[in-house]
């Protein structure tokens, strides 16, 4: 294998690819990333058994040759130190042999790398083919379906089906639904055809894939009974899936409110921010106390105090009430809601509660409770 | 206890005292910080039994009244929580009051908190009074000093003596000495009187003051037997002393070499960086190859190949020399320097070598090689 190439366009792909290259792992190949130059560019790819990432550098792109003086071939080389030497030559061009499958050398204008490397025959084989039902979305659309739902996912692996984000497709909607049991986001978006499916994605794995969209505008998910696939500018990603069947919740989430407070997000958060100062080392429980002529946030500590704030700018419609609940989970919900003023709406005291984006109806975000005595 | 307060200024001497300030300790006392209003203005003391530090803020600043509405006292209130609380109010003044020794009511325009505290008596006696040997010097020219040489003591409690900076007031000068036994940095500055001391302070404690001068203009150090005190710009720092021995290091510093290598300090040090990158996981072990025509940088690692890279700005003077050498200690020890150019002066292959900046004889970065084979 042989190549010269833009050192600019070779480290988009290899911080691409190197995300999915754990630092440590069982088998030593896959610490290395596997490249593979043919005749639709250089392939980089990088796996670590539940997630595998293959971005691939162009020949050409805008008219502008990235690659050239070629000659085809594969190896495997460690991804921690190619990346990091194509990071920090200082020239815009780098040469690129592979000798003897055994060696690699890497030369800039001033510096000079010959890399110890392994045939790639040695690497795992990887399914990256695209099977299964496919459906092609806007990035943006996809990302915020993502980001306002997979938060909620639990971090816990006691029922690993809570660590997933619920993805399922039908009627012309797509709605993905997180929860850890105390509380629950829910997201839906329009598709356009009647794709029909149903999967549970590992959250933390789709929020790392919908932030590595960058400039690309459709990303094509493909869904088969073991894998998800996302393939978006000259990058594909496979994760496998959370085995198991998801809980039900579209019953839990409540229509019928007996209390509704819409307040400004950011006070709100700012209030809830301040007085959870006060259980530093605990649990953050913050208390919000609501009668139509005054709203209070408050928190309470036995080592360190009490404190109270008063919120300025809200619209109250009920009887007194008073709720308190983890402001972790209320900061998150308003966080993802991304808007001006936030809709918060009760049942009563231990029932839980819906913080919704008045304008937006297309995401809840269920919280429970908490007792404070 | 009673005072209204700017919260700016507040906020800024809590800071400077709650760095001293332990996340936990064995004496509960301890995590918190001892607040006395007095005729000098609000003291606020930290402790963690081996730094303390006293931040006053004055009844005035610059003509501006800082604290009104006053009412003498002390108390004993959580650092952490009452730094959090200053740094997150919204309102540009704050209403402090202690009822009963027990609470202490904070109050902005929007948020009132009641932090419980403990009686001023309770907190451990703490000197601060300057006593001994006192020298008075320009913070920028200590800071110098410090950052210069501080860097190069030990981490490592096997010796304790060798985590300390040696700092030698004799002859009208300053001198601060600092060694792990495989390095060693030495840097003077002139002192206007005929001041001695000889101490041992620890060298990050001291390197983490300097870097609380920010705007002070001078800094009266006072040693004594047992403690270094240091006095700026409404703080007092007391730190103890290590004791013991220091090793007698003035005569391990060469004076006569055989071969001079000068070198511009951006591209030596990037060139180290970009060859080190091969040793990942090992000890940085970098090789400098000189002849008159050629100056090489050059890196070798069993698992991971090898880099070379040659060096365009440079001056040798002397027979082709080879030295291989931790590269984090010559790269520590030429970013102290903060010079364009650097002199690296050497005895032998094997012999502890000088990093120098060829403008300022001031200070003195000494290094031991190592053997790569």
């Amino acid at each position: 294998m042989r190549f010269t190439i833009d050192k600019e366009q070779f480290l988009k792909s290899l911080n691409a690819a190197s995300k999915a290259v754990p630092s440590k792992s069982a088998s030593p190949y896959l610490t290395n990333l596997k490249l593979e130059l043919n005749e639709k560019g250089l392939e980089i790819l990088g796996s670590n058994g539940d997630i595998s990432i293959k971005a691939t550098v162009p020949y050409m792109v805008n008219d502008r040759e990235i690659i050239r003086n070629v000659g085809l071939g594969s190896t495997l080389v460690n991804s921690r130190i190619l990346t990091e030497i194509v990071r920090n030559v200082e020239g815009g061009e780098l040469s690129v042999e592979v000798i003897d499958e055994a060696v690699m050398k890497i030369d800039d204008s001033r510096s000079s790398f010959k890399l110890n490397c392994i045939k790639a025959e040695e690497y795992p084989d990887i399914d990256l083919e695209r099977s299964g039902t496919e459906i092609k979305i806007s990035c943006y659309a996809f990302a915020s379906l993502v980001d306002q739902s997979a938060f909620a996912a639990s971090n816990k692996d006691v029922r690993p089906i809570l660590t997933a984000l619920h993805l399922e497709a039908e009627n012309g909607k797509l709605v993905a639904t997180a929860t850890d049991s105390a509380r629950l986001a829910r997201k839906e978006i329009t598709i356009d055809d009647n794709t029909r499916f149903a999967c549970n994605v590992p959250a933390k794995t789709v929020s790392d894939i919908v932030h590595m969209f960058d400039n690309a505008k459709e990303v094509i998910v493909s869904v088969s009974p073991k894998k998800i696939l996302f393939d978006f500018d000259n990058v594909i990603v496979a994760s496998r899936l959370i085995p198991g069947e998801y809980p039900v919740t579209r019953s839990i989430i409540p229509t019928v409110f007996n209390y509704t407070l819409e307040a400004n997000a950011a006070e709100l958060l700012s209030a809830m921010n301040r007085v959870r100062i006060l259980s530093a080392d605990t649990e953050p429980v913050v208390t919000i106390t609501m009668r139509e002529e005054e709203v209070e946030v408050s928190a309470k500590s036995d080592t360190n105090g009490s404190a109270l704030e008063k919120i300025s700018t809200y619209q109250y419609a009920g009887e007194r009430l008073s709720v308190s609940f983890n402001s972790q989970f209320v900061i998150d919900a308003i966080k993802a809601l991304k808007c001006e003023d936030v809709t918060i709406c009760f049942m009563g005291e231990m029932k839980p509660f819906v913080v919704k984006n008045p304008k937006d109806n297309s995401v809840v975000e269920l919280i429970t409770p908490m007792r404070t005595f």
